[in-house]
């Protein structure tokens, strides 16, 4: 009788992706290999979490080892990702039986899930549901959000790229302010991601040494907005500086909870689908006061911005994919690696363990003690949060002038079980 | 009896600032202190032509040799730039003897301006009044232009670099793009600079390898934008690809004239200031195909992205300013050193010279044969102009994280006239 097959893993990307979302993808592939005796093949989900209820699962040892390597450097969900939120276990409980049936087909035991706050919701559902059907899966979700909100870490991977990005922007933005402020524009505004947490927006402020350094203004999700004070704080700043650097948060609200983009379309999670806040921000800077105006809004550049990622956030999504395989190779379930911080100068950080029913549906906003008094600004306890993540400079190789990323083939496996149109 | 002092120069920044202009002006410097026996010091415009209209003149001699060595990466206008358009002779005589007084008392013969179009014609200008009034200068413009429409030059310093920062933000936009649009969105709209001439967006275009890649299609000021073609277009290609990445410039139209982004403001040249097109087209989508969307303005960040500055153009734009100061130390006058292309791959150039009186106030638009047959792509000749301007990464140095890039003292040289308050 041979033995039983050694059971595959799934690894699947969700929601948004990131500047580093592929190096912990890669992290996963490696550290599965260095376990033969407990995970036998990878699969990727085509799409995310689609991919398993459509049973469209990526074969990804017929990539070729460069390109695997290239996971490394590459940006965005080299699988595809999917905004895809599965429903509670009581409401679509099909769902997750057809999860399980596909899983089953594929000796799949591993359930690798590379998401934020609600992609722990899913694996811990996941964990749940394989247990009452019979057949145990061991979920681990490797963290990574943009946004920075999950909690229990010491931040997520993807964040520290998209910080990086921020303030070097503002950082270069104002210089051409300040140049051309005498006789042009005298207010810059940049608008960022960030429906409710200002994690982005505050490291932003990484650029400002100083007060008269810009960003002077940075407006935060958990801050309501006062258009009499921002009013009063930009023409304060233009006379006394110049010129004034404000980056925006997506997310401003007034105290009422009134989005200032006022844009009302939502996504697949019921989110509002949010910008314009840069013009209507300039449009009452210029009524108010007749200051000449620039905006920018960076939008998808700033997360996919993988020519400038952070190689501590790079260190940190690789280390996190090879915790979770080594987690899921000790025998943990329904748990999530995270960054443990040690010392902010110099950074030190390891790796802790958080379990995933405490982790899900979970937002970790900035603390009180981040923001300075009058709210427009970082305090130096938020800089010494923030600057550690941005240290390093994980530059992609270039060819003919353009970062060399890699597109994978994406062969996917054969289907085991008749096709199921719901999805 | 003492030998007569070695005239000065001054030099200035004029216009929109770019990534690699304080090349050019670290060349002027560099370059004048190799020929000590025709050029004495050189100072600097604080704001551009306001500093000599002001008496405002930095004394860069008074800059350590780090800070003055940082301005090759350092980008925007160390100096200070200005929107400041000299009227012709006939209309502000007083303005042009104003120059000519404060160059007299500063012992300033040699000028040298660093701009774009318009300061082609200041520059002209200078030159013209100082031989009527008997003070013979010596002016040369140094070509610098993100907007690459100066005629003559094979191409302008500033613009390899946006070009470069455009393509791979398009590139890193659209694996972004491409990994979610199976759930999310479909549409991606990059909005960049460019009022008459299509040469950034067009340089997006070498993100594209094949038809299948983005951007799919690419809107410039040169062809006029029809609704009906433009929407059929993003259904065939998001129904073909799955997703469709537009770039267009902030300067499309209608072919009546009308800009798409409608804005009616002016700058002080009487440009209209753009801006809001990527959120109207957007809409127009939306209302047309109801796809999901996301769009970014790139606004300053394109022209201040020093952080990864095309090596190419640094090198171009250095050796202008290089050549500018050799050409006065010749006895030149009224003349732009320009860049001739000698091959396009390998690339090949070489210094040229243009004569002002033909440069001033000319546009060079992308020629018919760089369009694609539809309007919406570039052609292989065009690739084949673009592509050896974004070579090579020219990095600045980093510090905790973000560039290192200088700001100057900027320390001015007393008055030698009485003050004059008309500037």
């Amino acid at each position: 009788m041979p033995a039983d097959p050694v059971p595959n893993a799934f690894y699947a990307q969700s929601g948004g992706v990131t500047a580093v979302i592929n190096a912990s993808a890669l992290a996963v592939i490696e550290t599965a290999r260095n376990h033969p005796d407990k995970i036998g093949q990878v699969y990727a989900g085509k799409n995310g979490i689609l991919g398993a209820l459509r049973e469209e699962l990526i074969d990804v040892s017929r990539e070729t080892p460069e390109k695997i390597k290239g996971l490394l450097t590459t940006p965005s969900g080299a699988f595809g990702s999917c905004r895809y939120k599965l429903k509670g276990i009581e409401d679509n409980r099909a769902e997750y039986e057809r999860l399980i049936e596909v899983f089953k087909a594929h000796n799949i035991r591993y359930f690798f899930y590379n998401g934020g706050g609600d992609s722990a919701d899913t694996c811990q559902k996941v964990s749940e549901i394989g247990a009452k059907m019979g057949f145990p899966l061991q979920a681990i979700h490797v963290p990574k959000t943009i946004d920075n909100d999950l909690p229990f870490t010491d931040n997520c991977p993807g964040f520290g790229s998209v910080a990086k990005y921020v303030a070097l922007s503002t950082q270069e933005a104002a210089l051409d302010i300040a140049s051309m402020c005498a006789t042009s524009t005298k207010v810059f505004i940049l608008e960022v991601m960030g429906r409710h947490a200002g994690w982005i927006a505050g490291a932003a402020g990484l650029a400002a040494r100083s007060e008269a350094e810009a960003p002077h203004i940075i407006l935060f999700p958990e801050i309501a907005f006062d258009e009499t004070r921002f009013l009063a704080k930009v023409e304060q700043t233009v006379e006394k500086f110049g010129f004034c650097v404000i980056v925006a948060s997506e997310g401003t609200q007034t105290a009422d909870g009134e989005l200032l983009s006022g844009s009302k379309s939502r996504d697949a999670f019921g989110h509002v689908q949010l910008g314009g806040l840069a013009p209507k921000l300039a449009n009452l800077i210029k009524q108010a006061h007749g200051y000449k105006y620039h905006w920018a809004v960076a939008d998808y550049l700033q997360r996919a911005a993988r020519h400038i990622a952070s190689q501590t956030d790079l260190d940190q999504a690789y280390a996190l994919g090879k915790a979770a395989v080594e987690m899921a190779a000790a025998g943990e379930n329904a748990v999530m690696p995270t960054i443990v911080r040690v010392m902010d100068a110099p950074y030190e950080w390891t790796i802790g363990r958080a379990p995933l029913n405490e982790v899900a549906n979970q937002e970790k906003l900035m603390p009180k003690s981040f923001f300075t008094a009058d709210g427009f600004g970082i305090t130096d306890e938020a800089r010494r949060y923030f600057a550690p993540l941005i240290i390093g400079e994980a530059y992609p190789p270039y060819r003919n002038g353009l970062p060399d990323y890699v597109t994978l083939e994406n062969h996917l496996l054969a289907q085991k079980l008749p096709t199921d149109n719901r999805w």
